[in-house]
């Protein structure tokens, strides 16, 4: 991975000003950590999004899930879907590794609520995926409970992009993907509040890659046809994940209708939500605690006013849109265990501009 | 109809006591007014229930509808899933008339706020529907504005049940149905809370009819074998509308919790929720009000701890059960535009009881 | 109305290849017709959209519905879900008329039915709608059955686009929207297939909307301060309906997939998909008929291979861009009832080509 | 566990006739295998049920899912709902050790093609759970990979049920639950078919307990009382998994359908469906075979008339109920690590017989 991102080459997506680390990491209290399996055969990781520093399985946070497209093998929403709410941190990895992830996650909040003394006896783990068959060797597993526990214990609100964590073998576009992060504020009732999208991108043709506005994918694809390169997938397969944290006080309903539109920041990078995809959207806001073991009889919510739903729906637009340009900004070429190259999007980006920008 | 009820046959349905007026009308503010159309050709009629006194329109309550099976018409939901509030009364009338009675709402609504100063454009009638076709010449389309004017303005926290409104030419089990209502009282934080069902009954085979257990519909029907008497409907088709009030503090996602429980309630009385039944529960809390012109940026909404939500899963399943059998003991027989009569449960019903019925 | 379409001004929207009319039209059997309303107070109207010339209650079309945003009042989407089949015409209308539509198909199809000696008890009335209340003076509730009929006896496979029927005072991205419709030709297991998408459009913010990728609309708004000219609907308000229609054989499960792609293409005509805003897909396959009142106990379907669903997801995404280009292309301008006026694109979109327009 | 099924106590369920079998094994194709889980500390196991015979993931089976209730963790449901199909064998076990048994199918999955020539880079393990915490010290996640693939290689048509498998130490209203199972026969269009019901029952207040509408369990709360035994779990948790199969032919929309009907059947065992409790029903089809590797453009699938689904409607209430009752028949008193004893229905049930039970 590197510091690149796609501001830097002087790409501005939407209007809304960007948190401070344009990345999730800007939701108070969120953070993120990666552990990346980097070796001959093996290109591939976790990636944990910890929603709080508390424990979360004592002080639940408020939920949503959608399925965008369901060709994929994400656990742990059919509970956030039916109570609203999240108890898990949420981790990334390959398609091959979800059971052993889910697991690993069961370990470490079983051990972390033993240390609190809280009594834990259920618990649902969520656990999402992308393929990254194209440059990992995926039937092997290389993914144990000892790579979760190192990326929880590195999160951090300041984390690396690009080809790192569960994005160091994913594919998008047919340019290297990963991780990707942005952020947004916005101004609430004379407070400032913050949406933050996380993307582990692996998804899309080539072909359709497109930047604000600009549809470069075609013209990528001839350069690479002249440099005589290729990408290990030519086909639309592939997921996307995207998580979506926010401190805007919201129910579980109105973060799904947030999350809904996720899929038009998406869409804008050229996607169309191919039919081989897992495009599951994960939502949580940090606004409101929900405590396992209150005895209280009605709890009060705070929520946004649902007039103002369209300041949201905006900004996580744009956060998606650019988390996922993020990925392919950050991320540095990745040669996979069959020995094909998946190149970074980086050359191509600056001749393109160099070719073709006009100034508006 | 009559003023007979289930429990006047001895029948007692669950354990939680039961409303004063162990009707929808129990829970404060919550109205139900009729229009009955009753012809030589026309069996038919309008039943409303009016969730709040004050306009629901500017004042909008939390709700959420489901749909147990969808071979039917009923409109608003899609809004009412959308953003989890109720602005429109709710009424029930035949398959074919939903649409003027749709008409109707917007026609009464827009008067109303026209009165009160209330800017009204848009607006999201809620209309359920049962086919009445076997006792009431449905394609004539009997029911028009002034009936649902008159069920309005007749609204009432006491109302009649049975072959009434809506009512007036459904079937249930093969017998007279109709409208049935019952209510439930919980005790939750040293308050006491209601629960309300109404329903518009139109579905099951007399061969299915369960009461408290007692699978009495096979012998009721080779009495009427005997009798030499026939139901004008004999196969499972019709629906069964729900309507589902509380004063308990809910969020959406709790009321449609709850609403999926009725089912339960619907299938103890014998029903198998056939194919041919537009099954759809509609259910609303009276505790928040959602002003449709705040300009608070948020708000707070009360809601119930969810760790007690089997409170009022028990006690809805009562009151579905009850409001179904409430619907067939308050019918009386009614003959259609055929010519053919539809019986009432009362006889039978007494007659079972006394042959079969033990002491527990 | 005019003649316009997006494609006279050289932009074209994906690669596909355009069906001959390049409309819903060019699915065989499938016919639109009009009625519009245009008074001094009065900017509405009815579109009908025919899937099929024999009698759809009789022969019913495979048929799925999605709600992207369900601030909407549409009619008949619960039972399309329960049983995946569409059994009437699909009419598009404004808000307040939903419910005298809905009835007039009632009519409609009771008389067709009994001319042709099909029974009809129970029907299912499909209507969507659109708020216009900004040029027409909604609360009169202007379309009564007549235009219903009227619509439905001068539907044809050719039908004009723009501000004609329910699109008459709708309004998109502050500019004269309505009816538009495009459709795409896909080559799959060596026959021609067609997909064709016909929307009411009445969304969307000028400062959003973008063409082809180019960011336009708030350099519109520019000009329009300039020419001291403004859109009686300043903010995202209103509805998108999308109907979609196919001769390829697909399952209801299938075209629900296909509808949620319809997002993709709308978010790249700048939409956010706003919170007050009805947008909902319904969508039909003309290939396989569901007769009513087979007596067989099975039947054979035929659906596409699932790995060939990329197809129409593609191809729907650039005909639902280009329908809502088309809506706009098409439209003149139009005053409404207030003496605002609701201006045309032609002008703007000339202006803009001319000044920025780039060879690729 | 026992051979005792609940028709040896002189209880018959409905009207269908049942399999030859009365379990799910009567679906030609369906195997079923335990592994048991039976130390001091362990009182837990696998169960998987094998659809078919031939290698799934290259041939795999029309299915679908519902949730009746979300407190659960249930995996693998998210690509059955998008794609219609299964494609993996449907696993049960305690709620901690879903991703062990998750990670066992990947295992077993990627073997199996390996060994068939089968490319496998993708899998979508589905995997059921219900908490046994109350008798199996659940946090030690006794359950490996060795325990999945004993039970698949143990997997027959002919198979045990009660306290084994999975449901080792599950609770059924406060007795020893656990698998069950039951099938029904069913005439169609001159061919026999069957459907067939198996759950892992965990759910359910002793109070409520329900058989053939005879409401024992307070009566057997009482006596329960009098012999100062106590129930390791008394309030309504926990869960129920269902597993429906049929070789009817029918549609994902269709199964989905039946589906919802077996609550209705979980509801006359007394069930409320409890806040706490994980009910999710998982269901295929044999009859259509989807091959993942055809390169045909179209195929043709088989489906029931709708008109018919009534039949199986009904068929699976009956199955459900039984399967339910079924688990408690068959379960033996099972003392857990706790040193407390959930006790088996036998005696009880024979008890209220003998005192209760009048001829009908």
């Amino acid at each position: 991975m590197s510091c690149r991102r796609i501001r830097d080459y002087g790409i501005k997506i939407g209007s809304f000003p960007v948190g401070d680390r344009n990345s999730i990491g800007d939701i108070p209290g969120v953070a993120v950590g990666h552990c990346t399996i980097d070796t001959a055969s093996h290109k591939t990781g976790v990636t944990v999004i910890l929603p709080r520093k508390e424990n979360i399985f004592s002080g639940k946070l408020i939920a949503a899930s959608d399925v965008l497209n369901g060709f994929g093998k994400t656990a742990g929403t059919i509970q956030i879907n039916e109570l609203g709410t999240l108890e898990s941190p949420i981790a990334l990895t390959n398609t091959l590794n979800v059971g052993l992830v889910h697991d690993a996650l069961v370990g470490y909040m079983a051990d972390r609520c033993r240390e609190e003394g809280i009594p834990l006896f259920s618990f649902n783990p969520v656990v999402g995926e992308c393929n990254d068959c194209h440059l990992n060797d995926i039937k092997e597993r290389a993914v144990d409970a000892s790579h979760v526990l190192s990326a929880i214990h590195s999160a951090s609100a300041d984390f690396e992009q690009g080809d790192v964590g569960a994005g160091k073998g994913t594919i998008c576009y047919g340019l290297k993907g990963g991780i990707g992060s942005a952020s947004r504020k916005m101004e609430i009732g004379g407070k400032t509040y913050h949406i933050g999208v996380l993307v582990q991108s692996n998804f899309g043709k080539m072909e359709d890659l497109t930047i604000q506005g600009m549809e470069m994918g075609r013209t990528i694809r001839k350069w690479q046809d002249e440099e005589k390169k290729a990408c290990p997938k030519a086909d639309d397969e592939g997921s996307i994940m995207s998580i979506i944290a926010t401190d805007l006080p919201l129910s579980s309903r109105q973060i799904r209708r947030i999350l809904k539109r996720a899929a038009i920041g998406l869409g804008r990078t050229g996607s169309h939500v191919g039919h081989g995809s897992g495009d599951v959207m994960i939502g949580f806001s940090t606004a409101n605690i929900i405590s396992s073991t209150s005895d209280e009889s009605f709890s009060s919510l705070q929520i946004l006013n649902e007039s103002l739903m369209d300041i949201p729906f905006r900004a996580v637009i744009e956060a998606e849109e650019e988390a996922v340009l993020n990925s392919l900004a950050a991320a540095d070429s990745v040669t996979g265990y069959t020995g094909e190259t998946c190149h970074a999007l980086d050359p191509y980006l600056k001749r393109f501009l160099t070719l073709y920008r006009t100034e508006k």
